[in-house]
């Protein structure tokens, strides 16, 4: 077998993806999960085996997200999986909207319980229930709490990462002593995930507010970043919550203000979850499978050995591992030294794994003391690159293909954005193909749901723009842009 | 106020906290887990609020065991929260010693379920189903999977982190080609337990097998970690299980051996919990409140500034932001700088909540280029510490505060195990004050059950002896020891 056939990678056929993804997405998202091992199907309905490639992805985002959330003032604690029925019922609009996604508790220790348990939907309820507790004054405000936990919402239709009966989530629950500080915090950690989001997990997101359709049950505002798949539909990926004094309200959070008057804490919420793995997923894989951003892939270069015979075995071999044992401080690095699968098959595995960075080496290689780079975006081969100053060339690399997956995402969103100014255009190019449209917006929840029923698109975000234009609906002014598009 | 009075810290009082503790016990306890702040009641029965600090600690004993958990070559994965209840019915033991315990989920999305599903009270049935999805050859294996979830039993006793109805752990499940791996394995991870109760905890601990009594329901042997409490009492920290093959035959995990044949995988399971705070604090704690281990401590060092005039405290409060600035990227240092307590208040706040190491600073010692240093173990205090070299003496002070208080626990377990002869020998000591008794055993579990209704204590754990000795019970040769105590 000729070895080298298979380092022949053809440029990554964009094309192809959107075909793959338009005719048979669903498909083509089952599959490479369940073929690069990230998640399975489990025995319980709606409910997934996040599997170990799937969970140290998982880890890599948390450690990420929860040195920024410790650094901006946060501290994290942990709150019951079970929340007493009336408790959801104290605050109108939360009842409303999660009351029918509810599991419920009954029966415990072989007995019917008093009261029913709910399994925490979202924990703001249970929480608002100890900070009423803790907040007595001004002094003890902020309250800056975050949790990582595991939420239950009984959904219909369950999709991998994207909508799956249980999730894990971090969820953070503050209380402020003035509606400007809350405000203010609920912007703030929006920019945290939108710094997440970019800079981490390199895909580009729109910021802005949710009409009412999409507000957080309980929430005075509801803010959200927004991903661009690369099928063109929309990903929400984030969601932060102005609650104003709802919740104090319902679970009497009350200080003493400076003036010593009682007043209800101002609050905020926010979260995000591993549905950010099917925003990876889906905002930069491809016919091959994944493309992981080489600052949260568990795996970022993987070393192929290359060899036909015994001798040639242990001469590469010996280069291999003398390269594991000085890249691994700063690397993650992987050998696949295993004997019984193919060059090519191994290709194919870690493409399918979206391994940003892989190395081929044969006997001439080290006989020339260098190695084959290539790279996972575009199959692009990076021949001859010398071993003596490896790992500085790595470490570039690894930064020049994150940046390079933000920009191809970004240009892919530039592309897949258009401004209308009509509601018959806005129809004809959703009815083409899923994409961004942005337009003046100055209609309300009936008008949204009038063009969700026509054309399967919703606000995804309403943003200010500095320059006034004219609603497409309304033919009105206002300085309101809200992006329209199909979402998951 | 004279400032100084309060650096008056008396050497603990042992007496004292025993007699706190044997009189009044459970009000310490609690006490000292309210008033440090490290959990709170919640409106749930039997669940706890683990609050900012407790969390903190979980999260240090999380990161060392988990590199302890990776480094032996396991990986994490998350499996689901709900457990089918037919699955549970699939080990007939393992059925009988949880169903008693389980929460039960009837209703979801408002609807009655067809099954019922079981919030987990452990994984092996859910997570072994998968294994008998992933396992097909003795290639696949060793599987070597570590959980880190929250878990669910109801407890008709419960006790803030000792025994809560959720309680958060991790959870490792591996299956093995043959028995002397799996039986190597239980063994391999009770020894990283010993290391992280040991080493981290600084509990000194005793390893040995649990009696039939204590065994894991499904178990073929169960290891433990045990450990004394200052007021005599054991308690069991850590649990390793050698599983046979009775979950593999129950789910049918079966692999084809390199002879080709089919085989049912051997097994394991291990668990350390949030029970490990409750045996840190009841292990090291004293009449003022918690006592932590350096190497988990969120706090390692505190700084206390006192002044009496703001001339003063601008000079001390700029050499105590000093102090923050050069040491916090090697040392855990919080600098206490209310405007609103008293240095005393201080002194007690941070003594409650066990910080290994308190710096007192005043203008003198700004003045002399010093500071005051409080040892938290025994209130010692060692003046004129010099700032300049400060960063090596309390990383000095800290493993050397961290040794004391693994050699202090060692001797308190030495002074109090007594090795007896005979039954009588036996209750007699146990009826005067709880220790570890240490006695020669061939008793079954009729005898063992006898002893626990007669003294209120329990075989802890079985040890191999070298040398030959007669049962307490039945007079007849053994090399068994049983170390039997009351139990938390």
């Amino acid at each position: 077998m000729d070895q080298n056939q298979n380092l022949e990678v053809k440029s990554t056929d964009l094309d192809g993806l959107l075909d793959a993804q338009e005719d048979e997405s669903s498909k083509w998202y089952t599959k490479t999960i369940i073929q690069s091992e990230l998640a399975d199907y489990s025995p319980v309905k709606g409910c997934m085996v996040i599997r170990p490639y799937g969970y140290a992805l998982w880890e890599n985002i948390q450690r990420v997200l929860d040195k920024m959330i410790k650094d901006t003032g946060h501290q994290n604690a942990y709150f019951p999986l079970f929340i007493p029925e009336s408790f959801l019922n104290k605050e109108k609009q939360h009842v409303e909207g999660f009351a029918p996604e509810c599991a419920v508790v009954t029966h415990g220790g072989g007995k019917k319980l008093e009261e029913p348990l709910i399994v925490r939907p979202t924990s703001e309820t249970i929480i608002n229930h100890m900070f009423a507790k803790w907040v007595q004054s001004w002094r003890d405000l902020p309250l800056l709490i975050n949790q990582w936990a595991n939420v239950v919402r009984w959904e219909l239709r369950t999709r991998m990462f994207l909508r799956t009966t249980e999730f894990l989530w971090q969820e953070g629950h503050t209380a402020h002593a003035s509606e400007a500080e809350a405000r203010h915090e609920s912007l703030k950690m929006l920019d945290v995930y939108k710094t997440l989001a970019q800079d981490y997990l390199a895909l580009p997101v729109l910021t802005g507010e949710k009409t009412e359709n999409e507000r957080f049950a309980g929430a005075v505002n509801t803010y959200a970043i927004e991903a661009i798949m690369r099928d063109g539909k929309a990903l929400q990926a984030g969601t932060s919550h102005y609650l104003g004094q709802n919740f104090a309200k319902a679970f009497e959070i009350q200080f003493q203000n400076a003036d010593g008057e009682l007043e209800f804490a101002y609050q905020t919420s926010w979260g995000v979850s591993t549905r950010l793995i099917g925003a990876i997923i889906l905002g930069h894989g491809d016919t091959k499978g994944l493309i992981l951003p080489p600052k949260i892939a568990p795996i970022q270069v993987v070393i192929v050995p290359i060899y036909k015979n015994d001798n040639e075995k242990t001469t590469v071999l010996e280069t291999c591992h003398n390269l594991i044992k000085n890249l691994k401080e700063k690397i993650r690095i992987h050998l696949d030294d295993r004997d019984n699968y193919t060059p090519g098959f191994k290709f194919n595995h870690w493409e399918q794994r979206g391994i940003p960075l892989r190395l081929n080496i044969g006997p001439k290689d080290v006989a020339n003391n260098c190695v084959e780079m290539v790279l996972r975006i575009d199959g692009q081969k990076i021949p001859k690159t010398p071993l003596a100053d490896l790992e500085n060339i790595l470490i570039g690399y690894l930064e020049k293909e994150q940046q390079r997956l933000f920009d191809r995402a970004l240009s892919y969103r530039q592309e897949n954005t258009h401004t209308v100014k009509s509601i018959a255009e806005l129809s004809e190019l959703i009815a083409k193909s899923p994409c961004f449209i942005q337009a003046y917006w100055q209609g309300d929840s009936h008008n949204e749901q009038q063009i969700k029923q026509d054309t399967g698109a919703t606000i995804r975000v309403l943003m200010d723009s500095n320059v006034i234009g004219k609603c497409i609906l309304t033919g009105k002014e206002t300085s309101k842009i809200a992006i329209f598009a199909k979402a998951y």
